[in-house]
């Protein structure tokens, strides 16, 4: 029993808004190299995917080298993107924000990222009042309540503490959840695009709260946000004094002002939300703050009525990015060899294995996990498989080392309901279809 | 015996040519912000740390929340940097390019650096022409010679082929070779640039070569850039089938154009230089092919006069980025306790631990390796230390899992006199003056 629906993305996101003024740059840039290059206006046609051209008797001739001299090394001393990979960008979608593009959501493309971390240029990004650009020199962060002493600390202060640099994914917990209903996006974009990961520096407040003495009812810390939103939410005094960080750093330099420049909290594995931008204030009390975005949003509404008010673990989860909408199979013959690859993540251990089915969930083979498998980040991992271009109900099921594996659709269902938006972590399946094409569906049965 | 010299850094990069369009944009943003903020005039100060303001009353002054919506999320939808930052950027000297940007190098803003990961915007870069740009729907790799089957390769063919993804650093033999006779630069961004390190996603070799059927008598292996240098290396075959790779990702997305976007060959830990950008094409042979980077340039001139010139692994190596010239003591007050970091590397393995040294090497003391210990990769190193107020000589000795051990200044210079340009790693000190100021120098006693 399949459902499917899908958005044109690109209407979804030629309906955007303004562009940025390196956008700008980067596609005048693009223009002038389509002067000289037919196979650039393949690259134009928007999310169309680069043709394979083995058949091109093109292949066999002789490529000539460059005979002019290049870019000086001075041009570009923050260096951007070639132009030939415009395409590659975060997008977003009026259906996801309602015309304010403030308080809206961009989207990573999941489907172009490599490894495990995703390029800061391309990190997913959730406003609730816009990105703010704060001073640096200005900012300054304060530690107060139930501790013995109040600390006000600027950037260069909490930078003395002995850092640590850790990967770890931040995941919206409404990836996915325009989807609870069926899909609404042929994208993987689109329905899984509401994460990214990346290594980041920073302190553990455990390191901080050290030296300030905090009171025995402390149970909870308010985190809040130097934005025009006051994002602001409550976090367990345990989480704080197992992992939770403050960080400045991100792939290895600054943070972006998207993501909170100059500093925000990281609660690893646990809702993007509650790792709050822009970073202001932390203030330690013996019961939770209940602050606006933990009551009127991030709980999970159940079938009998009620909400789950204090739900923080981003639960395991996985989705095949090779192939996928963006990625299809079109091109392959019967017979070839072909990657499938994919993302797992778990917001509660280290992701231990991946399952992955070709008939939508009733057989199951294993997949390998390559590369670096951390706690809490992504974790990529393959499969090699002979296309029989035929269709195939295409899934994958994630298992950590906490116990968790994830439910059916069916199950998830029965549990949760349709309206809880958030913490969406049933088994994904792409739809591929005898030509290779790739579709987004759901598995009700 | 100390020897110093100094150039002085705002001078070397004045001289840097034209900056680039995204450089001037993030400079009038800068301008912008000027009219809000007072402390962005300190943050204007070429190459002047942030000072601390501990001491400044405002600290206790209410900062007040944004009041106004900040930028929409369909702004950048590949995002930039934080306007504050504008300082962070790869730097080139005159010293270094005799006036010729196009053979050149950028320089990595070592001092900047968090965790093992240098972000795509700012991973040094050298070229031999100057910057390619290469459209990825023209480009083709060629593999022939000694193997039974040739290959010409789109690039959409070669990334059928099941990928890896692994961190490694790369650097130039040069890094550090401008100082054989004695520091030139009062800088770790020049004296130590010259390396970055990245995610790097692509295909092992030896797994294209299992289907083209490799002669018993290949031996060597000719990498060759599409660039208008030509710039050609050859590899030896043991190192090509062990972890030589062609690499399409860096830290999640494509090669940037600078790191010879749409793909490089990847030797891990070996000369940057053999890591040929916008490769074209490898061919197999009984012999080395002495290209031209391989005889005039890329050999080791020793006291006796003769040249080595298969010479490939990056020595084990390290330096502290903190303290550094471009990030010294100035702030500090008698008493504070303060974390001394650096980066440690082997290009023959793993790194096993770093000791530090205040007095220039004669006594040591075990530092702490943090974050991820990978192979030839970037290592973070850090000691704790309670600030004196006196005097140092501040060096760092790495050690490697293949038994290697950096040597004294003294002891480089006796094997390997001053002239060979190439391969230093010798002992790396600063001096800390009383005032907690940071000079380059070196000790050769």
């Amino acid at each position: 029993m399949l459902k499917k629906r899908t958005t044109h993305l690109a209407d979804a996101s030629s309906s955007a808004g303004s562009e940025s003024i390196e956008q700008a740059d980067r596609r005048s840039f693009f223009k002038k190299t389509l002067a000289y290059s037919a196979g650039a206006l393949a690259a134009a046609n928007v999310l169309s995917p680069v043709k394979m051209r083995a058949d091109d008797p093109a292949i066999m001739e002789e490529k000539p080298w460059g005979t002019t001299l290049g870019d000086p090394v001075t041009k570009n001393r923050y260096g951007i993107p070639s132009a030939y990979e415009h395409n590659v960008i975060r997008r977003n979608a009026q259906l996801l924000s309602s015309g304010n593009w403030q308080a809206s959501i961009a989207m990573c493309p999941v489907q172009d990222m490599e490894g495990i971390l995703t390029p800061n240029g391309l990190f997913f990004s959730r406003t609730h009042g816009g990105v703010a650009h704060i001073d640096p020199n200005e900012h300054r962060l304060m530690i107060h309540g139930l501790v013995d002493k109040t600390l006000v600390l600027t950037m260069d202060q909490l930078k003395r503490y002995p850092s640590v640099s850790r990967i770890h994914f931040i995941e919206c917990p409404a990836n996915g959840g325009p989807e609870w209903r069926g899909p609404q996006f042929n994208s993987i974009q689109f329905a899984k695009g509401m994460m990214s990961c990346a290594q980041w520096t920073g302190v553990y407040i455990k390191d901080i709260i050290k030296d300030l003495g905090l009171k025995p009812n402390a149970r909870w810390m308010l985190a809040e946000g130097a934005d025009n939103s006051h994002m602001g939410r409550t976090v367990p005094i345990d989480k704080v004094l197992d992992d939770a960080m403050i960080v400045w750093g991100q792939n290895g330099e600054a943070l972006r002002p998207e993501q909170g420049y100059p500093i925000r909290l990281l609660v690893p594995g646990w809702e993007g939300n509650l790792c709050v931008k822009w970073l202001c204030r932390l203030e330690f009390a013996s019961e939770p703050f209940y602050a606006k975005e933990e009551t009127a949003k991030y709980t999970a509404l159940k079938p009998s009525g009620k909400a789950i008010q204090h739900f923080y673990a981003n639960e395991v989860n996985s989705v095949i990015t090779s192939p996928c909408p963006e990625k299809p199979w079109t091109d392959l013959k019967k017979g070839d060899i072909v990657e499938i690859e994919g993302l797992a993540w778990s917001g509660m251990g280290t992701i231990e294995g991946v399952d992955i089915s070709f008939d939508g969930g009733k057989n199951w083979v294993e997949a390998s996990l390559k590369g670096l498998v951390l706690p809490k980040a992504w974790t990529r991992f393959s499969y090699m498989y002979k296309y029989e271009g035929k269709p195939l109900l295409l899934s994958s099921r994630a298992r950590d080392d906490a116990g968790h594996i994830q439910p059916t659709v069916k199950h998830e269902r029965e549990v949760m309901g349709v309206e809880s938006v958030y913490h969406r972590n049933g088994i994904h399946t792409w739809q591929v279809t005898a030509k290779g094409e790739v579709n987004n569906v759901q598995i009700l049965s």
